[in-house]
């Protein structure tokens, strides 16, 4: 496990870039990645956008959504949705390159991914509860569970995801649109990545840094499987860093 | 993950054999390797011994003990002397390239063996229990656990250790020479390997190959873990295949 | 470069045996291997075959011919007739998994190749000429030729042609049968393989294992190439071994 | 062989950046670069320079010197000036991860970047003669020469070399001062790297990109040997791509 500590966010978003590009210049037939929603990679995919539009040379670079959830009578989902606006559109990504999970490749989207040549990064952010994609504490028994639907009414999830929608400022936070379930990436789908990022910042992210990477492996702080997998790399800012210091 | 069935255990053997030749044969500096003890290995090590006696060109092969306890006022270990009898001494491997388990190295040892290159390859059995090395359902508690001491009165592990100890013709079964514990590499250890090798004959594993493959990852079936590795190959026999052949 | 020095022959053949199991068993979906006539690797395919019949997990190792020339008359190639013999009959390789040459794939060879993953593995002779494959001396300008046909009537090769054929026990040294032309993979066909094996054995070899590894890169002594390959693995007995002790 | 095709000079220098940066940030312990004077990688240091400066997760990058000169009388070498000006000075690199080449560790230079790994990637223009490094036509007379002296009174150097010094703004042309050697890596060195990365931006590059990678390997144009290299990325802007259009 490999830790970057930055100064402050926007070297966080530089460093960001920097990662995204180094799996995007392959000399392999083709590069799949899997990126994130959320504020923090926002900075970075502004960076990158420029850096990538029009660019043919990145026209093997293949992205899949690694959650996803919809607004009832929506098509489009909330983190498609997300990533079109900050990342896919201002990058002019060609919607062939896009892969999207939905109710009807659930079943066989890790083994799509397999025979695509699997998942050369997934970058992601991590949830104060420990959570990473949509794996909630809760929503899996296991750590061999795969891309997979998570009901509603599983548990709490369905106030973990109000909270969410809740925010969407694209929305008009109508409780009667709200989806009865949603879909993720398990931890096994992200474990078999042949490279993961993470990426973290600020003060309130400091305790989840350390429970993550330092403290023992349980069901209950998802992310804390990573401690087990061959290449990861936390990019961090300082405030993030405040818990480790010592540690790395 | 990749499974190999093979006729029977004498083809077992042999391509346990051309697997451990594989990795021996590398163009690096040097060769980690760490094997088991047990009946399984047996004919393999026999076939193996006079390819390797005294081949200059595996001096760079360096091998690791995983579990090792010891009778009360030996200083050689059960599993160093198993390996000696079976492996070292047949094949005249030379102390150098042996690197024992002990109380004085039990917590640097991990990182010993990472200052090195980390484990290019390690080669287990698999226990009815579930168990890989030492890792006794029972015996850790979270997955991040590396190499460590285990108690005797940790809980029922005496009696695996008084049944184990009882089974050994070398000894006198002196109930008063039991150890008060032993050391093994744990699940993260072997996570960190870059291959990891099964070895597994016979009907009466047929029931552990599906549970440790198929089912759930569980602490209480410790070798489940390994579901997560990017790089297993599972060898079997057609009998500890019976239960599997729909599934590989 | 990598020089494994051997006992004698025997051990020769058994080390070459233990190399081409080592690319076989892959992880990956396919492996793609090329392999040599000639009376050196004779024992190799001898130890090999037993291990390798009727092995469903080999089923995805494909070979693929270097080089081939043709009794006039004749549609099996006399490579692939000499392999049939020495290796892919008692080996019971299916054709589905052998890649012949001839003069309807000369100019896609190596193209193909590429297509399915490249070359895991080259396994070579060298003649004292310092030919490797098919490429005497002379019979290419540059080392950027690849697989190509080669004229009867380009130089002194016809020479070496009928050297060749005259040898052959199967037939009857009917010089009317002499072909016009054979085909080889070049010197950047095998420059692009994964791993290059050379076996050389015996006293006569000696002075060629020197010429081709520790003297200047040059075409008139064509194996010398190899010397600018990233993974060089030669497997030579003590008597080939005899000029270069004490540069190895 | 990948072709990325820019542009123009900025979208050079910029995926330049990106490349240098992708083998910069590694998960091995150090990583070994070697980089190129010369004015194409000028704006590509520019805007390297920020993104590296004083960031410590870059501490465990190397920079190897690939050749060197020295105005009699002076104590730094021409190419390190450049490299200090251009890079080092603005990156703030440290003086400990820069390894100049000089008469005192010429013959080992190649030995000494073995034991420390070897390189990673090595990032070089090209004359339009075919040079690469100080790899003159006629400087070496095989494929395998490592780094080396090369003498003032070999052939034409000297002429090159006067053209060279005296197209430098920060000396004052003073023949008495001229060198009567330099150093360059040879041809071997630079093809046992894993990565090379070549950059050539202009319509008056545009004929040496289609004979270093479309016409036959040749001495007399020296870059030719990379076509044989595994691992091999040319960055061009159009001008410089525009005679090798229908072949890339």
């Amino acid at each position: 496990m490999k830790f970057i500590v930055t100064k402050d966010f926007e070297e966080l978003s530089q460093v960001m870039s920097q990662y995204m590009l180094k799996h995007m210049h392959t000399n392999k037939e083709r590069a799949n990645i899997s990126i994130t929603t959320g504020r923090t990679p926002v900075r970075g995919y502004e960076i990158l956008a420029p850096q990538i539009k029009n660019k043919t040379y990145f026209k093997n670079v293949h992205y899949y959504i690694f959650d996803e959830f919809w607004y009832k009578n929506d098509s489009v989902g909330i983190c498609r949705a997300s990533l079109d606006r900050e990342f896919f559109k201002p990058a002019n990504i060609s919607d062939n390159n896009i892969h999207n999970l939905d109710d009807g490749n659930v079943d066989t989207f890790d083994e799509d991914i397999q025979k695509s040549g699997g998942l050369d990064m997934i970058i992601m952010g991590v949830g104060t509860n420990g959570h990473f994609c949509g794996n909630q504490p809760g929503t899996f028994k296991t750590w061999d569970e795969k891309t997979r639907r998570i009901d509603r009414h599983t548990n709490k999830i369905i106030e973990d995801l109000l909270e969410f929608l809740l925010k969407d400022d694209l929305h008009s936070n109508d409780y009667s649109r709200i989806p009865n379930h949603y879909i993720s990436m398990g931890p096994k789908t992200v474990m078999m990545a042949k490279s993961i990022v993470f990426i973290m910042s600020g003060k309130e992210k400091a305790a989840t840094v350390k429970k993550a990477f330092f403290e023992p492996i349980d069901t209950n702080f998802p992310v804390s499987i990573f401690q087990l997998h061959p290449n990861v790399t936390v990019i961090i800012d300082e405030d993030a860093a405040s818990e480790v210091k010592e540690l790395i």
